[in-house]
């Protein structure tokens, strides 16, 4: 075992030549480190026969050295520019020059990236391998859901510390820099992603932006789509509450989306395809009065990145397996009036799954 | 004047036949609003002669319709996948088939993207105008430049309130925690980027993570790199401290990074080239008996996006205009022992510049 088995296992598997690697969540994974990405390039290229390459920014050599990186680095400094680095790193890389497959995370890995290694690697042909790189992360490690744990456990309690200072006339803004607080006060050391507070029409938007000058009143859907981070691992959790009133049809509206999300719940288990959770959740939305509002898919993989594989979807035929997380997050939306998404982050286990998320779901007027 | 006009004025000043724009900073410049960029692609695609179009996840619709925009709209949903709406997009311009040139950005577009754009673009060149394409974000309007003041003014009072309850024997990541809350406490609402809390030995990487295992001690540099975002504007602050105690030769090495940071602040103007500025800056550190410790270039532009143009480096020859929003950041850095960075945020006026970061630089002792 090397650090770098876990890449060799993929080249084997794909029959790929080589394979590069971005800092991100593979990185991380990979070297138990990460780097910045922005616009310094750097990037480790390991090809199935012979040594492994790294090019990275001299500024950078002083946390890269300490990873234990087997193979050749050649570093960059500002002043030169990174050119030279990468027609280093393609002289050494002679086995991918001439009609060599390589794969790249297609969904980390920049147009910048590419078109630098292309021009020192010429003949070689690129490949989006994000599926098959990111693969090594679907098993997660009982420390990484350890870490998932103490991410969603901070994310619960700053959720409810806000719920109880919530009321009406607060703008959603108002109401996310309270989050935000307790998120931090909690102990997160980052944010998942943007967090999502969303009222009335604004929840109708499955991706909303907070804003400065709604001030939420009775009867509005109150949405939070938002995790803390702590380590590197992340929260992702959805809850929709009403203010203070909710209509009849509202909470039809609501308990269709909860029974959708606790169909994922139930069906989903080690053997089973990721298109047949999204199916059997789908079917009960489709199913109800409100077919005509769903806009997306059951969910995600969750874990070093917000979104990656399995991605809860008809069409994707992967096996769910122990260890694998992922969301459930049914939602429906109506344009201009309200929408509802309810949120959980599972793990697969030998028995069933494991709810990492335990925020109760049954419906709840706040403010 | 239409939403696209400067992407046009672009396309005019570049010859190029099409631009690509992606979800970040520039899309946000352009359109006055933010997509998340993960699994889902949305593109917009401007080309020179006829309408432009759109590539949409449909449960984003919601959320681009009200941004007007004066274009063609190819929205899709998770169970069809994307590709029907590339195909959608690239039978509306069949001006872009064949040698035409198309402009991405480079830096933000990754690969998968680009490739769902060749298939149906075959023929079509792609080149990473990130540089130009960037260009329309140089000059910062009254009220982004009001808004950097505010994440500015959070930030510098998270730190002072850091500095108050900071001890010997404190670990990193404990301090880290404290800035964090601080931050989100004093209103901001977001990270410009995951901070940098270092001391001792970590200092001297440039992009060292906190440690939760390294408790600070006397004589250690403790380096903050940090940053507060408030509405989509960053923050980004560097001040060094040394802990209870200073050697001579640490002081030495303090104020001549002082002086470059001081002779940054002193040359820039417009006019000037950005080169120009790097080179001021690293004479100062070339010109002391530290030279060997220099890392990297002065700075780099700030804005929407953390890094971006113009960079403060030599070869740069970008000349300086008002409006020029950018960091003067010189460092030293012995491995194992200690590193010292300075930075400050910088406007450049019709004057000289103003210096939007206000922390104090004299050498100061914590804990």
């Amino acid at each position: 075992m090397t650090l770098l088995s876990p890449v060799h296992a993929i080249l084997a598997r794909t029959g790929l030549d080589a394979i590069v690697l971005m800092p991100g969540a593979t990185f991380r994974r990979v070297f138990a480190k990460d780097f910045h990405q922005m616009e310094r390039p750097l990037q480790v290229i390991v090809p199935r026969d012979g040594d492994a390459v790294a090019i990275v920014p001299n500024l950078e050599m002083g946390s890269f050295a300490p990873i234990g990186f087997p193979g050749q680095v050649f570093d960059w400094r500002d002043e030169a520019g990174y050119m030279g680095a990468f027609e280093a790193a393609g002289a050494a890389l002679p086995q991918l020059r001439k009609g060599a497959r390589i794969g790249v995370e297609g969904q980390r890995m920049r147009v910048f990236d590419l078109i630098a290694l292309q021009k020192v690697l010429p003949g070689a042909e690129f490949i989006d391998a994000h599926a098959e790189i990111s693969a090594l992360r679907l098993h997660k490690t009982a420390s990484e859901i350890a870490l998932q744990k103490k991410a969603i456990a901070i994310s619960e309690a700053a959720l409810e510390a806000t719920l109880q200072v919530i009321r009406v006339g607060m703008t959603e803004t108002e109401i996310e820099s309270i989050l935000l607080r307790h998120l931090f006060s909690n102990g997160a050391d980052g944010l998942a992603f943007a967090p999502i507070v969303a009222a009335g029409d604004n929840a109708a938007k499955p991706h909303a932006h907070a804003r400065p000058d709604y001030a939420i009143k009775p009867g509005d859907a109150l949405l939070f789509d938002f995790g803390g981070s702590f380590q590197g691992y992340h929260a992702d959790i959805t809850r929709t509450f009403f203010v203070r009133e909710v209509s009849d049809f509202d909470r039809a509206f609501y308990e269709t989306v909860l029974a959708a999300n606790a169909r994922g719940r139930e069906v989903s288990r080690a053997g089973v395809t990721a298109s047949a959770v999204d199916d059997a959740v789908q079917v009960v939305l489709e199913q109800s009065q409100f077919a005509q509002y769903r806009r997306h898919k059951t969910g995600h993989g969750l874990g070093l990145d917000v979104h990656e594989a399995p991605q809860i979807m008809r069409g994707n035929h992967q096996v769910l397996e122990p260890g694998m997380v992922f969301t459930i997050e049914p939602g429906l939306y109506r344009a201009g009036e309200a929408g509802v998404r309810i949120e959980d982050d599972v793990v697969v286990t030998e028995q069933g799954i494991e709810c990492l998320t335990s925020f109760p779901r049954e419906l709840r007027l706040v403010g």
